[in-house]
């Protein structure tokens, strides 16, 4: 005997998640089964809304159900400087210290020659446009200590740096290898208050 | 800055899965919203199809999307052995070994004092009347080894060996305090050979 067909197709749907093998999806499955059914119908609906209701901000590439996000629309951020990150998720992180006032710029990826990731693949054109009215006075580079973050970090440097804009990076208060997303309030505080020009 | 409502609430429904935290919510929810737009229709198909077209079957508590599940309806099958276990995802364990040819019942639970589980709140009473027949000659108790699995094979032993029926326990092969659905092939097997009459 297999698993029921129903519960074989959920099964496969839970391993597309990230970290999730065939048993803990299988595990996920049969407590659906005895799940309330509103709870189900929640989970399903807030996976379409999450899918066909979001988008991304068309000044920073945050996350948003509005044409531009909550933090380009706040007039209370210092518009002088914009943080720059690999992806949204990044972005909650450091809101979460409230130790950074400023706006953001994501990226969605990083420069990767390995994987032929190259400038015109992520968001970059649209971050030298905003660079343009000259109210910027900093540009700060969230991306994580990989060789993907670093690279990226140098190439931003290298073509915002002649504009006569400040170019800084997060200090190395951030472990090597690990993710900006796992990192605790005061590792992102230190990081910040610690960036070094480049 | 807060997640978007919409990422809040997929963030909430994740939680409610067993071993899902905040953390692995709060990725899994920014995985989706990168997913195709196929595979998240998908995964809530699945999860409503899971809800809404599998139901318990009607012989012994199995799950299936028929009146009768596929084990209690395959006429190949030992219909003088019954094998009792607390949940349906434990039969497929059983099923993958290859080791066991008898028909199933899913009890729902085991018996637990301290949460308040007496007989009357398990899947006892459709047991006992399918040992009415004169066809069933042995009753495997498959429960974990567990006091709540303990507890349920001595009440059950007590009930049904009066009616003359044989009662085994499985061996204890199977690793005190274990989960008998994470218990590999082999373990299942010496289990099972093992049997001691109760």
């Amino acid at each position: 005997m297999q698993y029921p067909t129903q519960i074989s197709k959920l099964i496969d749907s839970f391993m597309k998640l990230p970290g999730i093998g065939e048993k803990t999806a299988a595990r996920m499955a049969f407590y659906i089964f005895d799940m309330s059914d509103n709870d189900v119908t929640d989970f399903a609906r807030n996976l379409l809304d999450v899918k066909r209701n979001l988008h991304y901000c068309t000044i920073c590439g945050n996350i948003t159900d509005d044409e531009i996000c909550e933090i380009c629309q706040d007039q209370t951020r210092d518009r002088s400087q914009i943080m720059v990150v690999a992806q949204p998720k990044e972005i909650i992180s450091f809101e979460r210290s409230h130790e950074y006032h400023g706006l953001y710029h994501v990226l969605h990826g990083l420069l990767s020659p390995l994987e032929g990731t190259g400038p015109e693949d992520i968001n970059i054109v649209t971050l030298i446009k905003r660079l343009r009215d000259d109210v910027v006075k900093e540009v700060i580079i969230g991306t994580d200590a990989t060789p993907e973050g670093e690279a990226t970090a140098s190439y931003l440097s290298r073509l915002i740096k002649p504009v006569g804009i400040k170019v800084t990076r997060l200090a190395h208060g951030l472990a090597v290898g690990s993710d900006i997303e796992y990192a605790d309030d005061l590792t992102l505080m230190r990081a910040l208050e610690g960036r070094t020009v480049i």
